[in-house]
């Protein structure tokens, strides 16, 4: 078994301390804050200006389920919770509509600007309403999370209920996106008390699973629905960064369950899509791949995203947590490497999140409407307490 | 007034002509026809290849329109007929759903898969029946194509009759690309005998005008509903191929109505279109920018499109057939000379549709969800037509 200097280990950890506490939280604190009408401004560029004060509130739920994440690991904190706090009051003030819909945006006072036929929005504003009421202690705000996560349930089992439409004779098909995000709200919501919500829990790493053909060793965005390969653009697509994502997702679950079957799969999954999605030429996970060689059709396929990064990092670590892998240490810092030196700003703090392929920054936001304060504080603090468990 | 050789006309005419009837037609001709159950295949790979069998309504509305073009320019080939009534008998029989609506695709067989809230396949479907009865004479088609034509225009003037959603509050905003396609549709429909659609045609170029800041020199591609500047991600947003393209079908229109002042602002819509969008350091047109300078959020906004440079091609050679300006020559040489080198591919034939900012390809693709028959060979034809007129 592989072990290194308790040196090294420290090293890390204080790095990946460094920036999640020099850099990118004090960046969101300094930048985000809408003190006039509360929650956040999440569209921010390099050096934190606003650019656009549309509230995306799938972010805004992001943000709130963060800082208070960040409070209920560092109590001391107080202004965390301050901020998540603005953040609930604008959610719960601002981003319902009818049918227990919530928006995916409003603008900068909460006037509802979009809905999208998706259950994304809803589900952050679960995890933020119940993260929130987790460091509280007021029990209303869990409440509020518990019954809407009852309408997406719903919802998730039939996606017409919000405005999806399907065909008749058209294979209908599953993708791997729905049950991820289920399965992250359960873990956040029932916390050692998960047999109230038992058979969704594994009905959703049933689904997950179907998406992994261990054959072939690929995980499949999107199968049929009864996990079987569709051989199309859609059925063909790989996402390693997701992929990956899911990995952890299952082995926080298979530690749970204490589930040895579900933690092997859970190891090759993040093995099997990094393999695959890790770019020998140039370093950096594609961001979308063909699983049979045709030509990835979204323009931004073999981008270099933050966010798989992220998700690697920590998978990384989780996996050398699990199997002392010499293999998996090498793989966690040549991620953190390259996360390092491409995406972290060590003048402005937060990290970019686009790159082309041969690693040229793109972009020099560091918020938008699809980057906020997340993945990359989340993907650090779980990294830095993983770190912790490794040393231990 | 600026003259070349009409050596150097020639010698630019028979290099386009050879890549339009050489390459990029038989690329079609040889890879895309579903002799099985009629239309096109139009996910292609490099070498023709197909990669998914889905058919993508607007795509083959526009190569129904394209092949029928091509045979209106050159009666002898038969078989281009053949090509496009096959598309035509597809769309018919498969391609309309309900209400009057056109899928956005079907599977190969027909069955429809995908409907958007927009009217763009609509608007292709007219396009190609329009074409098709034009050339052969059968008027069922051309009546066809003006009552759908009759339901695009009323959704067009209130997007939730197909499912688009306002909301109290927040301001509504007008696109560039709906007058734009519509505009482009009566010149189709109404040939020489316009006067029927008068005041459409004129709410069109109205509406496209708006979107014109004379002072500043910018197209914007959304604006207020009185043309006003809207300081957010979208109201900052251009899309200077797609300028450039409203700027010629301005220009047809104004030597339909032999409009001074319209044909010097179609002028200059191209000259300001360019000159902001032409990418000094790499060359080429980039896909978007932000007017003001913030960072553009669309994750392809940096990278090289195939179909600007089409547009800008045709649009350089229209400019210089009505003002004969040195610049606007070499502008159309330096856009044509681009694109040879980078999209053209003497190999197997049509262009490559995606490069990044450096002019690397992205994507082997030839055809896919989104890249059809249509903008290469519309744009090879048009500049040859035109530089015909030139030379007279």
């Amino acid at each position: 078994m592989f072990s290194f200097s308790t040196i090294e280990l420290q090293k890390v950890k204080v790095q990946l301390e460094q920036e999640l506490f020099e850099r990118v939280v004090p960046f969101w604190e300094r930048h985000s804050l809408d003190i006039t009408y509360g929650g956040y401004f999440n569209c921010l560029d390099e050096d934190g200006s606003i650019y656009d004060t549309t509230k995306h509130i799938w972010l805004q739920g992001r943000q709130v389920w963060m800082f208070a994440k960040l409070y209920e690991s560092v109590q001391t904190e107080q202004k965390w919770l301050d901020i998540a706090r603005s953040g609930v009051k604008f959610l719960r003030k601002h981003a319902k509509t009818e049918g227990h819909r919530v928006f995916f945006a409003t603008d900068r006072q909460g006037r509802g600007k979009q809905i999208q036929r998706k259950i994304f929005s809803e589900c952050f504003y679960v995890m933020a309403l119940n993260q929130f009421g987790k460091v509280t202690g007021e029990l209303t705000y869990q409440r509020e999370a518990i019954e809407l996560l009852e309408h997406i349930w719903t919802w998730s089992k039939d996606l017409r209920l919000i405005g999806q439409v399907s065909y008749p004779g058209v294979r209908p098909n599953q993708g791997l996106a729905v049950p991820m995000i289920l399965l992250n709200i359960f873990e956040e919501i029932s916390g050692s008390n998960w047999s109230r919500y038992e058979s969704e829990i594994r009905m959703c790493i049933n689904e997950i699973l179907q998406h992994v053909d261990s054959d072939r060793k690929i995980v499949f965005e999107t199968v049929g629905l009864n996990g079987e390969f569709i051989d199309s653009i859609e059925g063909r697509m790989l996402n390693p960064g997701h992929a990956i994502e899911a990995g952890w997702f299952l082995q926080h679950w298979a530690q749970k369950l204490n589930d040895q079957s579900l933690q092997s799969r859970a190891l090759e999954m993040v093995d099997w899509s990094f393999e695959r999605g890790w770019d020998q030429d140039f370093g950096g996970l594609y961001y979308f791949l063909d699983s049979e060689g045709c030509p990835p059709t979204p323009l931004e396929w073999n981008m270099k995203l933050w966010w798989p990064h992220t998700e690697a990092m920590y998978a990384w670590a989780l996996n050398y947590r699990f199997r002392r892998k010499e293999s998996d240490w090498n793989n966690f810092m040549m991620t953190l490497n390259y996360s390092f030196d491409h995406f972290s700003d060590p003048v402005h703090g937060e990290w970019y999140g686009y790159l082309n392929r041969e690693g040229m920054r793109t972009h020099q936001l560091k918020g938008g409407p699809y980057k906020g304060c997340f993945h990359v504080p989340r993907g650090l603090l779980y990294t830095i307490q993983c770190l912790e468990e490794i040393g231990d």
